[in-house]
């Protein structure tokens, strides 16, 4: 397998941890750099229309994009240990944790980014008013994985679980437009050190 | 089971036409009027502090939320016919297409909406600017989708799918920002009449 990667970028950071988790070491990345436009070539181009990392190029030459596509399908092919759950229900609540962070955390701290920063101006229209938005969106759902990680060890329940990656990744990137989870989150702060401790987070 | 629905927003449409196409029926739904606000009460914030729809209450109270998290349980459920694929590569390519056209039309189209509409403004503060980029967002999404339907019936490959599901609303739901798929697309309008000719399209 090939992960089409980028060291700084959130969600190939998902699927980095998720390979850790998993154990997989047997993977070869090629980086792409991002700000001098290395994704949006015509070749990159015929890897994914939408010229995004992370891709996961198969043996057999499929590439697949979109982090929950390559993370489902990494943990039906590396079962051990499970990350999307085990009964039908346990299932469904991690799929909805998991969507939930993403929407709710996720991609307001990538909005605040592109459009605060101005990054990636060469080939996007950046609105600082929607970026300051979308870090207000961000710090609106805090108190409800605060209320969340207080009644539950974990984002999703009692088991580590690929809602906890999505997570993660979005606080730490967060910190890129200068949100930090602060003392008034006790329960978020005691499970980011327990992710923190966890060998996967360096991945 | 019970559905909390509201008949114009395209999410609840997604889990609707879902069951539809499941032949399922045994279901009761309760409808909330967004803009009167009935989803911002403390009662309904108890079945999901997200204050969104849809939610579906299983029969054990379990309130599930989060459309892709919704309309996957149903499908483990009431497994006929599939509708995220029975390979392993399958389901990954529909989840790929599922996620691409959710982020790439469907959130566009809402964003549009509720920033050029200010019909949430009581909630929220639209900004014109950013609904008018995603617009454009949701217009640049198209060749994309254009390109895989020349070459492949149904927006995953072969089959219908969850993907032709969330495609078409976030489509149809486009219409309200004055948004219409012209005659430049025509494998979009090809497999527009097909989903049209499903007799879920209308559930």
């Amino acid at each position: 397998m090939k992960l089409y990667n980028n060291a700084h970028a959130p969600n190939p950071r998902r699927v980095r941890i998720l390979l850790a988790e998993k154990g997989v070491t047997e993977y070869v990345t090629e980086e792409l750099d991002l700000g001098k436009g290395e994704n949006l070539s015509e070749h990159f181009r015929g890897i994914n229309p939408l010229l995004k990392v992370p891709v996961l190029e198969l043996a057999d030459g499929l590439c697949l994009s979109e982090t929950p596509a390559i993370c489902r399908y990494l943990d039906e092919t590396f079962p051990e240990p499970p990350l999307y759950g085990q009964s039908r229900k346990e299932r469904a609540i991690i799929d909805m944790w998991d969507h939930r962070v993403e929407y709710g955390l996720l991609w307001p701290a990538m909005f605040g980014f592109q459009h605060i920063s101005g990054y990636f101006k060469d080939r996007m229209n950046p609105l600082a008013e929607w970026g300051q938005e979308s870090v207000q969106n961000f710090m609106n759902m805090l108190p409800v994985l605060e209320q969340q990680l207080s009644q539950n060890e974990w984002v999703a329940g009692s088991h580590f679980s690929v809602a906890d990656i999505t997570a993660v990744c979005a606080i730490d990137f967060a910190r890129i437009v200068k949100v930090r989870v602060g003392d008034e989150f006790p329960s978020i702060k005691r499970w980011h050190e327990a992710v923190k401790q966890r060998p996967s987070y360096g991945a």
